[in-house]
């Protein structure tokens, strides 16, 4: 009996892309099952599955006396098998970036997604009106034209839509500017039959970047005191509008607790890097990536890994276990002085902990699940990278 | 009849994950071919034919009257459809990163690669000694157990390998750290029945980040002096040791010309950057990255592509053709701030010039090669990022 919100992975020809890269995947990668750490080709994408499961019972714990329900972002793992393992643990549904992020997600069983941002363009909106007859599909606006453009694709399709308005709360990028503004894309949304208005989206980016956790606690506090507000003004004339979907790991604890916030979005608590660290330190780190050492001169070191296997957005990696940062990244090579004393050999293997973990997923093809020291998972990253992957077609087809 | 350099791809099994992932871009984007840019999916790799085209004939005429051969770096394209072109055009092989790398290269049918990397561990020893057989392979070292280890495979694999002894010229990063350094690996080579003593690999990358062009001349010209010296020593008691191999796009007119040096590892020149237009202006861009406006508010606007989808390493991306510079980028957005004048609404296609090539066409599943604004060719770009692509087994079985 799977729990609600979670069916099993769809058969339907739509969704072969999703099967194709799974079977690839195991083609490619599935003699790495049992084996250990050491046999591995480096640089790999490494999950450490019981700290996994902590860091999903702390997030379970923190929101336990809250109102405010999980919806995590799986732009950061790309993982439909981890997505499951969130619902399994109390997430209502998942938060993602893209169409194909949303097409990968009903495709693997998920049952309800939320895209957190804007789809434009006709083969993107053209691809949600069809995704949208496979499962619970919430989608984010923020102008007019595309209100009206993705309800001509629904009518076109015979689908329909769950709708967040966008709303900009301070970091000045998507999102209605005002309260009024706001009004007026509801209105849109109410006039169109095949879409359903339910609340709002207000993303608090610009408080995940303030180091200092009082300016951020204030900053974030202000932000959902404002989206709240409006939500009212929204639904007081539209009962339908219920939801306020935001926060990230770095306010779990502040917009996780906000009495008019309804959904949180946070996703990277699961992995954990170099960034979130600062913002966030009840998390631990569960995703490294291995690497190897391949040259020692004096007490300079080189591993294998680099910008194209390490996130290194906001922060350099560094070992883990250790307070050693990497000086420089290369393409593929990370450079790091070490200490005299630290005994490190050329063919060592070090565990790199990443400066972001969404961009270091992203490079990979797999991440593979770790259990005393052994792999006892593959988890396929899907969908890597722009692109729709196959999806475009085999909706189109469908 | 083929060029010197390239045969016909492999249909051998150990090449089945070359052809693999050919299969899978036709299967997944076949239908774009002949497409205008308007009808594809964004964010998407676009490469202008034409411009490509001018920059590999610049190139040859940069080194008509210098003994200096290309030998272009093709980590930056990662296509095998760009090499075969670049040595139809003249070059006499290619430089790769990864043992990976070579491995597509070598399915590819091109017949000489050189790996201007430290080749390190169990997994990657074993598959180049199995490579090897398939190609004229050339692998650099700077460690005297890596040597022992790798002719340790060759003899058990019964292949062999040609050899540069990699010396740091300044970067401080591989590379033997002297001449008695340099002379010592040379002798251990020398010393292994399986492997061919070849010359000197060294990349004076440290000069490719001198903004100032007389200060990049001048460290480029030492470093190659340098080197060349070394050089000089081991031919002295070596004389298959003839080639000196270094050069980026940064410094192709200066270590291009440098009587010691003889090939050249130039490779961004054909795709060009907002890091690399700084060092070599003569070449112009060619490859860009297709991206939808999804919002404006007043002046400012996002489009859809990000760090997920085009390099912003060294630069932020800017619009091809204006002088508007992108002041964030986050995972799927890119934030610009335009002029009231600018006529760009929501929809409207940009092209963006990536800060770094290399690391944003790693993000891409495809390179869509454009002519007269269709889509003539697909490349896929293969491999991507790292692991194997199941190039272990297949090398393990065959």
């Amino acid at each position: 009996m799977l729990r609600s919100g979670l069916r099993s992975a769809s058969n339907q020809d739509w969704a072969k892309p999703f099967r194709n890269y799974r079977d690839e995947i195991i083609q490619n990668y599935g003699k790495c099952i049992g084996k250990e750490l050491d046999e591995l080709v480096t640089p790999a994408l490494i999950l450490d599955r019981a700290i996994l499961n902590r860091n999903i019972n702390k997030m379970t714990t923190a929101l336990a006396d809250s109102k405010v329900v999980l919806r995590p972002h799986t732009k950061v793992q790309k993982s439909t098998d981890l997505a499951r393992i969130q619902i399994e643990a109390g997430a209502i549904g998942v938060t993602v970036s893209t169409i194909w992020e949303a097409a990968a997600m009903f495709a693997s069983g998920v049952e309800s997604v939320l895209i957190a941002n804007l789809v434009v363009g006709k083969n993107k909106i053209d691809s949600l009106a069809l995704i949208a007859k496979y499962g619970d599909l919430i989608v984010s606006v923020d102008n007019m034209q595309n209100i009206d453009d993705i309800a001509y694709s629904l009518k076109k399709y015979g689908s329909k839509v769950s709708v967040l308005i966008d709303l900009d709360v301070g970091l000045a990028r998507c999102g209605a500017r005002s309260p009024q503004e706001a009004m007026k894309l509801a209105n849109q949304v109410a006039s169109h039959p095949n879409m359903l208005l339910k609340g709002i989206q207000a993303y608090e980016g610009h408080c995940m970047l303030e180091p200092n956790p009082e300016v951020r606690v204030s900053l974030a506090n202000k932000a959902m005191d404002y989206a709240g507000s409006v939500l009212e003004q929204i639904a007081a004339k539209y009962p339908s509008a219920i939801v306020l979907s935001g926060g990230g790991t770095g306010t779990y604890n502040i917009t996780g607790k906000h009495p008019s916030v309804t959904e949180l979005q946070a996703g990277s608590f699961v992995f954990m890097d170099s960034f979130h660290g600062n913002l966030a330190p009840i998390f631990e780190i569960s995703l490294t990536v291995l690497a190897t050492v391949t040259a020692r001169h004096k007490n300079r070191i080189t591993l294998d890994a680099g910008r194209k296997s390490i996130g290194i957005d906001f922060a350099p990696p560094r070992i883990k276990n250790s307070d050693l940062v990497a000086n420089f990244c290369a393409e593929e090579h990370a450079i790091f002085d070490i200490h005299s004393e630290d005994k490190i050999h050329l063919g060592d293997r070090l565990e790199l902990v990443s400066g972001y973990a969404p961009t270091t997923v992203n490079l990979h093809d797999v991440i593979f699940v770790i259990e005393d020291n052994k792999v006892v998972e593959l988890w396929p990253v899907f969908p890597r990278g722009p692109q729709d992957k196959g999806f475009l077609s085999s909706l189109q087809n469908s």
